[in-house]
């Protein structure tokens, strides 16, 4: 997708790929194929971009400061992106910038478990700070016994924990920013994504319901972490709505993010376009939904091992859908593609987006 | 830009390309450079593709018709593409199915230019009916000596004639619809495209003031030379407006055409993204455009050899300008790239259109 994007800018994009059949290696030439976690390999690659960037957090700091060192422009350069690779970090930053964050605490030892639950009580959440294992990385614990429990296991493993009030949110808002090196920043309207079973289902843009206030606070805190961090590109910062109408900070990314795909149609620049803009220290592009309303629904890959004849009659049943489908295998789960919606009635738009991505999931067949 | 509707459509895009740094070639991995006036080339480029199609309307229609023999897709298939390459064929049939034409005849002695004066009188128009020579293609003669002087020309060089009436249009409209195998076609609102010196300058979406019943029998005309002729994927019928309101079909492509471009930002279904749905038989997707005014205005190069401190300053001055840059280099003449602007005043995204474009071409420099 980012390729995409480069094209229509005619911007010169090189990959760094882990497999000759990642999405991005199959679209995009002169694809390099190596480990980012192997410094020759990252080095050899660089040399000759005028920028790096990125689409996953999981590049070594280390090794970004040492190719800042040799000259590479790394963005978002390794001081930010360490906030969105360890979560401790990311906690301690937003909360002495004075922005609004679950309480959480570091966690070394089955006392830290204890006081902890003396404050938020439990049920309460921990998190490893950074990665995780065995597919997991996020545990709700229901008392301190079942904390311990991790927290032996975490432990064994050398892996530090975070703990933090499990928030009673009404629903789950997104606000996307976009920074440039020379301090443009851009915001797109928040928007609320629905998530089942942590995974992210669907998107509605704008957040049906908000008010301008709230929407305005959430924009405004995504544009001072951005600031503050010193992010350049797209900057997502996932966020919990509360019962009394004010937003917590969730999560972040540094790239463009699942919960901006609606803007690659909805809006005059979508988010990997805007991504390259910033990173390459281009002006900014309008960041206006293109209609009143739009609403992504994200195709998981279930037990249709063959998406194509789902894809006719998707496209037959809706001629206004805009499927994305990323090459990807199919793997139940997995994420390999998205629907795109425009309309002016959020109920009909939320059908018809919802429809495609189930029929195109196998989860439906009429 | 045909591959970055292919990625988002997850189809595999291969390239026959001249040179290693045609645009095509420089953007799509797996790029096979190769001559298509070469039938063995062409053959072992085809094998393995499950469709051939084409972004020009030169790769010789014998060649097409033993692929097809050999049981390739090709689309356009060369009974239709035949007549995008020879301007006669075209004529022919087109005026027996009964659509309007400016009045011709095929010219094969001074004679033919004689009695052609006749019925139409001077000045008149004379073409190759297939290409052009030394960048030529197209003469208004003023009388039947200059006739004289383009035959001998012609003659000499073996090449075929055709004349046509000079049409005293008052503005140039052009169709697009796309049409796939199995049937479905749609079409795109009619646009008109200011032309100068014979190049396209810019195109208005939709074409302003035009009467529905006027737009109507336009896409009713495109629509009638796709199914007719057998065209699939993207036909665009450039028209003459008459004073009287009607019109007369100039030429025909039969790809994605410059006069579609404003398509790519412009309406839920580009023509690119159009043109590979009609071509592999997919569903064809809604051609609505997602403004109520799109102007699409071209990059000719000049004499700006480095475009990109104009990219910026043109990005700068207006966030919703859509630049696409082809990666070609800039030649005087050459379209490079283009830009789109969708708005809601006529007058006001032509302004912004033209302001982008005449910036990037360097002939203003505010």
């Amino acid at each position: 997708m980012m390729h995409q994007a480069a094209i229509g800018l005619g911007v010169h994009l090189r990959v760094l790929a882990q497999r000759p059949d990642d999405p991005a290696a199959l679209v995009t030439p002169g694809t390099v194929i190596g480990d980012h976690h192997d410094f020759e390999a990252l080095k050899k690659f660089a040399d000759g971009c005028d920028v790096l960037t990125f689409d996953h957090e999981h590049v070594p700091t280390d090794f970004l400061h040492e190719l800042e060192e040799a000259g590479v422009a790394v963005r978002p350069g390794p001081d930010a992106l360490v906030h969105a690779q360890d979560k401790g970090l990311m906690r301690r930053r937003l909360t002495d910038l004075g922005l609004p964050c679950p309480e959480w605490s570091l966690i070394s030892t089955a006392d830290d478990l204890a006081d902890f639950g003396t404050v938020v009580g439990f049920p309460y959440v921990l998190k490893t700070t950074r990665g995780g294992y065995d597919g997991r990385g996020v545990w709700v614990v229901d008392d301190l016994d079942a904390a311990k429990v991790v927290l032996a296991d975490a432990t064994e493993r050398g892996i530090a924990l975070l703990a933090e009030a499990k928030v009673p949110f009404v629903r789950e808002l997104s606000a996307q920013v976009a920074r440039s090196p020379h301090g443009q920043a851009a915001a797109y309207p928040i928007v609320e994504s629905l998530q089942v079973d942590g995974i992210c289902r669907e998107v509605y843009v704008p957040a049906p319901g908000l008010p301008d206030a709230a929407a305005l606070e959430a924009q405004r805190i995504a544009l001072t972490i951005a600031k503050e961090l010193g992010v350049t590109g797209m900057l997502a910062v996932e966020m919990f709505q509360t019962a009394e109408g004010g937003v917590l900070i969730n999560e972040l990314a540094m790239r463009p993010h699942n919960s901006g795909h609606w803007s690659m149609d909805g809006a005059v620049t979508g988010q990997f376009e805007q991504h390259l803009r910033a990173v390459l220290d281009l002006p900014l592009g309008e960041v206006r939904p293109v209609a009143p309303v739009v609403v992504m629904a994200n195709v998981l890959g279930l037990d249709l091992p063959d998406v194509y004849p789902a894809y006719k009659h998707v496209m037959a049943r809706d001629p206004g859908a805009k499927v994305h489908m990323y090459g990807k295998s199919v793997k139940p789960g997995r994420k390999i593609g998205h629907v795109n919606v425009l309309g002016t009635d959020f109920d009909d738009a939320v059908e018809r987006a919802r429809h495609a991505a189930a029929y195109l999931r196998g989860e439906i067949d009429e």
